[in-house]
């Protein structure tokens, strides 16, 4: 719509093409409004704009909406659960992890991934104890890569290991594949970087009974259809990061004569009490069609934003595989728990806003206004801030809808362009770890992406446009 | 709110007593303010307004609001399953049936009810044949009664026979039970009015299988919270009447372990696959609150309203025992599946409104955006409708919250004078059955039911409390 706009103004004033926003805000153009100018009258984005809204502009609206078109027409699929080594090419041969965000050596690894980290290693049974461990893990004896560079994605942590169970998640049409391990529960665990032996302890029950447990159940029900469920848990009070629990229910309930007819009471029982234990399934679904995104080249549609404690990392769907990255932002309007203050909380960390990019948790707030009380909103809030997203989006869903907006489609589709422009960045809802003690979650909120790596981006595919 | 209002009016000019609702509506009692004279200018009902408002004003409103202390105190617990032969003392011997709806003769039951009357009389035994079920019904041989008479809410036809399962739901601190029978779920079944031969063989699936099996199941896992999963399922957008899925779902999860431990595929997959299995737990937990709101001389507060596709009938707090009874109204704003008209549709019927009288259903129709498509509104009418259900309540449930409306409690304790001063009727959600053809279920909408048994209610009251 921006770009459309654009070509309109642009016939009377090249010199206008940047200021698309404002003139949208108007609706007519001789009306006289507030506005600020485009990317706060930074020249050099101003300038970045000019070329990626305006020479290159149609290129780039064109393939941004091809992308969505893609997101859109993915229908994941969870066809079975397995070991990440069995699945994950680059895990299957010597000592390695995957982590959440960017690629990162172990000096620079934030606590609570440190301890993951740790427990990962102890529970592969490559260390006998946490010193050892810390020892293999410094010396590099244990080789660290990037989720999203190997099929993965892992909430907070993130943390991957051969032998944990991940969902494996396929889009029918494309063949693309997504995977993400087996949501923990809260409490001790890896993702919120306790990683205590309790938490390992429940590795050893996701290996040996609830990993074999679903992959029995989905060979008898058949394929989840992952983004089918989520459609309705939106209208369950879920936006699919910060609650998916309804969700959940929809799968246990889709299980429920399965698991009675295995006995499976221990499953059963981990599922009945995990409210996340959806959430990881959304995630690799959303990776999936974030991939399907990908393939289309001049797009400045963002098919991925990772964080890994100490960096923030995002792609465009047009440079699949190229990073840009800044420092990890701290996670702002968020709710601690008791006893704890901000200088406690970790920086944003997490694959989890593979979420964001394809509609879902930030972009549907308006589905879930009982999560308002986390960032200290209102039930009107989470509609407001919706249609912030709505303003960095290339489109609305057709699959998402949001009852409360009479059946509005989510956002979907966050365009660099428009983020760079309005100076708005993705807001993703998400947990807080402790940044030091092995505490765990002490809070959720709202984390804001810091700006940088989308002009980087930007600079990068103006450049790759300009070389055509 | 309205008598205090209405005592500082009084001090000024009795004869404004009953318009209560005009100042109200003002705010300060000088604005100029568009309104309607009080029970449309309707002279009998001003005057009974008068007394109940004035004379007796403050003690009917004290009343009220220990009705709703006591309605609001209820922690209903489903504490088994059991044959309704073996828990309501009236169903124990001989051929009996119990309705929905207040009492009514063979010759005046409405035709999806006499349906379900003659399958109940084929389950039980009673009679080999269609014919012969309605030669033992016409003769009087079968007795019929009204279920909220004998501790019974049924939804929709409401039939209830010695050998089918019932939800006992008790109140631990009042030792009061509510019964309902287990939901059908959709399709060819009694309470829609069909009853045909796979509706009858499911009430035997019912009473071999599903009933001792969640029997079993409460046993492992202990009485069921029900208004505590419907204050969770109110976050998921249930309202609790036309749509309780979530609520379900979470009733599901509960049961999960307890359904693998036995093994209970049959029971687990037919939960799973019927969205209205927990409306019939609302109800009989609704029952057990109106009647703990029961026993509160001089209140206006409606305890209940019944219909049985025929007639409504309505009691009050005050006078409990005492049915006020009207011709049944058809059901308004409703949606009907294609190729039937207003004209196939049976008049309302059910004793599902019991869960309007605690302050959910049609008081709770904005936590619930998504149903306002079956009344062909928006999401702005779940909250408009929720504010004019407010006007004719007494309170907003502490239990009850609204996410959509921050938090905001549910309208519970409908006094029956303000449904009289202002010519608003409660609204019901609820079901449209087909009137002749043994269809069942042919759409869905809100009932708003006829004003006059409240005034016939409200005049008993009056006499009532001006022979004390």
């Amino acid at each position: 719509m921006t770009a459309e706009i654009f070509r309109r103004v642009s016939s009377i004033n090249v010199g206008l093409e940047a200021f698309a926003k404002a003139v949208r805000d108007q609706g007519a153009p001789s009306t006289q409004v507030d506005w600020s100018p485009p990317a706060d009258g930074d020249f050099e984005t101003v300038e970045l704009l000019t070329r990626l809204w305006g020479i290159h502009g149609d290129r780039v609206t064109e393939a941004n909406r091809d992308v969505v078109a893609r997101i859109e027409a993915a229908r994941p699929q969870a066809v079975t659960v397995a070991p990440a080594g069995d699945v994950l090419p680059w895990l299957a041969e010597g000592r390695r992890l995957l982590h959440s965000g960017p690629p990162i050596v172990w000096g620079r690894v934030c606590d609570p991934q440190r301890r993951a980290m740790v427990a990962a290693t102890l529970f592969e049974g490559w260390a006998d104890d946490r010193a050892s461990a810390e020892g293999l893990l410094s010396s590099g004896a244990i080789a660290l890569a990037s989720g999203n560079e190997h099929g993965h994605v892992g909430p907070m942590t993130g943390i991957c290991s051969p032998s944990m169970q991940v969902w494996v998640v396929e889009d029918p049409a494309t063949g693309l594949r997504g995977h993400a391990t087996l949501n923990e529960g809260p409490g001790n665990t890896l993702w919120f970087g306790v990683g205590g032996d309790a938490a390992i302890e429940r590795l050893r029950f996701f290996r040996d009974v609830v990993g074999p447990t679903i992959a029995d159940l989905i060979a008898r029900t058949g394929p989840v259809d992952v983004f089918a469920l989520a459609a309705q848990g939106l209208q369950m009070g879920d936006e699919l990061h910060m609650r998916s629990q309804a969700t959940g229910n929809l799968l246990l309930r889709d299980f429920a004569g399965g698991l009675a007819a295995l006995g499976a009471e221990a499953t059963a029982e981990f599922m009945a009490s995990n409210h996340h234990f959806f959430l990881t399934l959304t995630m690799a679904a959303a990776k999936c069609a974030s991939l399907a995104g990908q393939q289309v080249a001049d797009s400045s549609v963002v098919s991925l934003i990772s964080r890994n404690g100490t960096d923030v990392g995002i792609q465009l769907a047009g440079l699949p595989g190229r990073w840009f990255i800044a420092p990890a932002a701290p996670v702002q309007d968020a709710l601690l728990s008791t006893g704890f203050s901000p200088d406690d909380a970790a920086l944003d960390i997490g694959d989890s806003a593979v979420i964001e990019c394809i509609g879902l948790g930030g972009m549907a707030l308006a589905a879930a206004p009982a999560v308002a009380g986390f960032f200290g909103g209102t039930a009107a809030d989470t509609v407001r801030r919706g249609r912030e997203m709505a303003d960095i989006c290339v489109a609305r869903s057709t699959r998402f809808q949001l009852a409360a907006l009479d059946g509005a489609g989510t956002p979907v589709g966050i365009d660099a362009r428009s983020v760079a422009e309005l100076g708005v960045t993705p807001q993703i809802t998400t947990g807080v770890l402790h940044n030091s003690s092995g505490a765990g979650q002490i809070g959720a909120g709202i984390a804001h992406q810091p700006i940088a790596p989308f002009r980087d981006a930007l600079t990068a595919l103006a450049d790759a446009l300009d070389d055509h």
